[in-house]
């Protein structure tokens, strides 16, 4: 019973679809942030949730790690193979199964991304809301209950996913939800995979709600003198109901950064960004009832667009934020931090967050989905510098405490991975024991994503 | 280890907190709907979440079977105590504990009911817009995860519920979930306990979500010459995006016994009833854009109304819908169905439904939520008459197995209970085996709401 014996038998059964290549094992054992490179001792490629089903029924049996396989981009190292194992890689699962045009619904392979599904769905005016900023596999936002700019107004993946098929440890299949818009019929099954981190079992398919695209798209930026008078907008508009579709916030750091990469001249203060979706008339208006509220506080600066380029050549600073971020300290990596917080705590928790890192060594501009209450703060390392690392370390250690502190949680939409195991007692207490026991009753060989989610043994 | 002892011991725990009357225990027995009395052999009045965690501590340890009680509104024999033992009835535990009016938020006991709920918001400009039409209690509508005619535009229960107080058969009190509007920190378990009927833990405390009083509301009603017409509006509305807070189909049937019993005199012919919440510009540009909608595909009688008398007058049909449906047959009870089904099936669903109740004996008005697909028969049964029952339980079981060879669900929100309990493997397969493990893995003894939603050993 060794992860030996099992790659034997995987090889065997998938030829050349499983690689021990070290450019693969290195592909999957790298992080987009800031986490010590850990591959797995192999990578299988499989077509079919039938193949899925023996791999992790042969995984079992020989006590050896499955972690699965997305796109790449998780930020808090959901992917490392820390126990070794196989990689379950989605690649060649990745098509659209179906369009279920008049339900407003799809149904697709977990190694898709958001990006290729959006095209393919480009001539139905239809598109799929949930954007985390990047190509995310559907798959992977779903393991770990993705969200983005534009939850506020069509929610998280939570609330864009009716059912998937799941291939449990021991190798059965099974389905959660159907294609209904809602059902009370027992428990919650599509709720708990979702943002389990493959720790539970593996999605092979999932059936996701697609929205109407818009008759019409406004957008906007503005200035602040002040983060509270950013936040203090936010919380009026979402009281007034004005049914914003993304809302997001920038900090002054993150605009000098920005303006450097990518040539702005946005004045050097905090900023909302903001979008409205709805009838020409609707979107319209809400802009402008947007933009009273937002002149009440004070903003400045007050630029809106409706064309589509102009849109675009708006939201630039927003878009390019994270790149730019990591622009102002050449060569650095990230430790992203995420955090999100009740409304009327938000202002405080930015400027204790901010005041934080001003008195640091290292930069870390603050942006974020306002909106919902949940801010990133992109702490910037120099590769291999530990005295960095552990003063982003503190930094994002800080972070997590304060948001438990305001009523808040670790993690908004990053997930747990290896970065946030460390306060999940803090923040759930014995419900995270809880979390362990139905970890185990549904993978006793402990073999799936290990060293992630719950407690460690 | 008797279910005697456990009540000696809660008995002397309680003192007359413990009600043996034989009015409290029918009163608890009882059944909203079709299902014979099966009362407990005690009630419990629990004042705190600490007396709730000794109460199950103690049976727990007897092997004593405990139900949760809120108003005792649900549909399907959620609390009939079919194994006896103890019914904790909530009703001490009713209060509003807090109002965070910047954050949208409240915090509540699980006794406290929906409308309740509303009259203590009634001058902070919020409401809960969760609305199964009984005044439920909130523990209740978590435990069942409920829904109603606003989901359509805020979602059921398991959108409007942030954080959790449970505490488990063994006595352990849990939190799940916190005061932010999302988290990715671990397991759903707000979303498993949602639904879960009581059968996993009890829960003591609920964060709801509070929504804006919409500035203006407006109110329509149309009739159509069929109701593959209605549909046919309503999927058009909802994929040009236009934001409908409510959207209710009833049919014939229905508007017939309205305008027996409230004085009405609509057409008899399948209408749609909807609201608009928005702006004073953007409510009636959605309602001037249904207008449209549906008259393009033939709908006649459009009535609007926008003062708050006129809407409520014009909804009458709608609200007094349920009392309505059962004075058609004087002395009768009603078996309510409750499926829901992919928006593209919902035309031929309750076709087919309409004909099955067509060609049998027994009266079934049709109405439901068609904006999610979701529609009720409440077929109306002489109560003691077995034949009835027979007739009513067949034209319910065909409209289960309907639902699900067209991919939706056997309850969009009235639950499983004792009446679907035998769909359960039908619409799960292999997850419903899911769900007993984690059933016994959180309460191994069985003790929570014994014969309900897992299959039973």
């Amino acid at each position: 019973m060794t992860i030996d014996t099992a790659i034997s038998e995987l090889s065997a059964f998938l030829g050349d679809r499983l690689s021990r290549s070290k450019s693969d094992l290195d592909a999957h054992g790298a992080s987009e942030t800031w986490y010590a490179p850990a591959p797995p001792d192999a990578v299988a490629y499989p077509e079919s949730t039938e193949e899925v089903a023996r791999i992790l029924a042969i995984c079992t049996a020989h006590g050896c790690p499955v972690v699965a396989f997305g796109a790449g981009t998780s930020l808090e190292g959901q992917t490392s193979a820390v126990a070794g194992g196989v990689t379950l890689d989605f690649a060649r699962m990745n098509k659209v199964l179906a369009i279920h045009q008049g339900d407003m619904e799809a149904v697709v392979q977990p190694g898709l991304t958001r990006e290729e599904l959006n095209r393919e769905l480009r001539d139905t005016g239809l598109f799929f809301s949930v954007d985390p900023g990047a190509n995310a596999s559907l798959g992977g936002m779903a393991a770990t209950r993705a969200s983005g700019t534009t939850a506020l107004r069509y929610g998280t993946i939570r609330e864009n996913i009716l059912a998937l098929e799941v291939v449990l440890a021991d190798g059965r299949v099974i389905r959660t939800g159907s294609g209904a818009k809602k059902s009370a019929a027992g428990y919650d099954l599509t709720g708990l995979f979702l943002g389990s981190e493959g720790t539970l079992g593996i999605i092979t398919e999932l059936t996701v709600k697609l929205r109407g695209q818009p008759e019409a798209v406004s957008a906007g930026v503005c200035a602040f003198g002040a983060m509270s008078d950013a936040v203090e907008t936010v919380v009026a508009v979402i009281q007034m109901g004005i049914p914003m579709a993304r809302m997001e916030f920038v900090d002054a750091d993150t605009v000098r950064a920005v303006n450097a990469y990518s040539g702005t001249d946005l004045p050097e203060q905090p900023h909302l960004f903001v979008e409205f979706h709805g009838s020409d008339a609707s979107a319209a208006e809400d802009a402008a009832r947007f933009g009273e509220l937002a002149a009440e506080v004070g903003a400045s600066d007050v630029r809106t667009a409706t064309r589509t380029e102009d849109r675009t050549a708006l939201w630039t600073a927003r878009h390019h934020a994270y790149w730019a971020c990591l622009g102002l300290k050449p060569g650095a990596t990230a430790v992203v931090t995420d955090v999100c917080v009740p409304i009327s705590r938000l202002a405080e928790a930015v400027e204790e967050t901010r005041a934080d890192i001003a008195a640091s060594h290292i930069p870390g501009p603050i942006l974020g989905h306002v909106g919902d209450g949940n801010f990133h703060a992109i702490l910037l390392v120099e590769a291999g510098n530990e005295a960095d690392l552990a003063e982003a370390r503190r930094l994002a250690s800080r972070m997590a405490e304060r948001a438990l502190r305001m009523g808040g949680t670790i993690t908004g939409e990053h997930g747990i991975g290896l970065g946030k195991l460390g306060y999940m007692e803090a923040e759930h207490g014995e419900a995270w024991a809880v979390m362990g026991e139905i970890k185990r009753t549904l993978d006793p060989a402990g073999i799936l994503n290990p060293g992630k989610l719950v407690r460690q043994n």
